[in-house]
């Protein structure tokens, strides 16, 4: 599949963000991934005392995708507060499983929305078979 | 819940690993997570390009649990080729959800394996409560 | 200082790239770090049997400058054996300490090299103001 | 070199303490680490508005030391407020370069310290060469 309704996968991730544990920050944000299959998985930030042990919702959400054996991706969606774009660890997680056509919807808690391709957010990006020819 | 079947969580681990996205290692581990409802999430572990960006599979199944609400545990398996145990990151992610008190059920590849609490194997832990003194 | 010999950040960043610590990918990486004051930082990859626990070359000689005290940086030469680009977690902590105009120079072993502003790698970053606003 | 005056380790953590970069938390640490050459090296925490690119002194002063050509740890002194012990990630981290004899001093901002060996700290720790045998 290759179409999917950006409002309702934006929907979700806002469901998913309520679900953030993030006692330090209270930055909460959700992430609503949708994978080749049809299949979304969702993902919330998840911090931690030691700050660099934390994880982004972006991420959360594919480590948890990939748990269940999807390998190919469409878009993510993500919701915070302000609507903020994914760091640059989480594009680089996305950019392990995808070419960097798929959109990435960043939006915030009014429902305004932006939609970028992974290779706009990340350009140049090194990818798994530079690892390989090194 | 604080009973559970610990054969049958070491199952659950050996059937998330085979999911394991490896490619850089080759070195496949599987997660199963006992929350306090009874439910059980499972991870791999997701390898990046940037090695540095790698999750391991208990943290992908605690961050999976979060993710769907739950934020007590009771134990966690993990299997590996060797039995290997948790590293020091995946004990301080679970430290954050637990006080020491969860056990840690590590296996091998031929089912051998080993149990230990979590406070066993992060002793004197800095704890949530640490940040906020600070 | 805002003007620098590439060539000679280069060439620092190739002799960081001797002392990586690379036991499980054998791909060695060195950077140079050029801050404001005029002062090079070097960094090499350090990686750890628990790959998620690994660091980037970029990153351990940014972690190296704060520590020296150094806050704003001019540029940062990056040399491996085929010329990757930074992952997108190093663009990121680069982006903590500027505005997207310092020099990314990405070389390799025979010295081909290209120049990118921090701006290119990572557009559209999130910044520390974001955090404030959420 | 073996032997090490305590006080004096302490003492040179508090000093990288000042240099560290916590907005986000401001929980400030310093970290002295000192190496077979007896040489010591320093590191502070370096926050990230992404809080998982956050690195601690611990951390971060192993990477300085790797990259200074470093390969043998005797002991580490980490300083805070309210004198907490290094996190997981980072025993983890020093794991990497030590059999889990080096000692880790754990001082607090009035200079009550205590002292354990890294071994303590991350018992049944998972080592280099688990992963090959994987």
């Amino acid at each position: 599949m290759t179409d999917y309704n950006r409002a309702d996968l934006v929907a979700l991730a806002a469901e998913a963000r309520q679900r953030a544990y993030a006692p330090y920050s209270q930055f909460t944000v959700g992430a609503a991934l949708l994978g080749r299959s049809g299949k979304v998985y969702l993902g919330c930030n998840v911090e931690n005392v030691s700050y660099g042990l934390s994880v982004c919702a972006e991420r959360a959400a594919v480590f948890r995708a990939i748990g269940e054996g999807e390998r190919e991706f469409i878009a993510i969606a993500v919701v915070t507060e302000n609507g903020v774009t994914p760091c640059g660890a989480c594009r680089q997680v996305l950019q392990e499983f995808n070419d960097g056509s798929m959109e990435v919807v960043v939006a915030d808690a009014q429902g305004r929305s932006r939609v970028y391709t992974l290779a706009e957010l990340l350009p140049a990006a090194v990818i798994p078979a530079d690892l390989k020819q090194g």
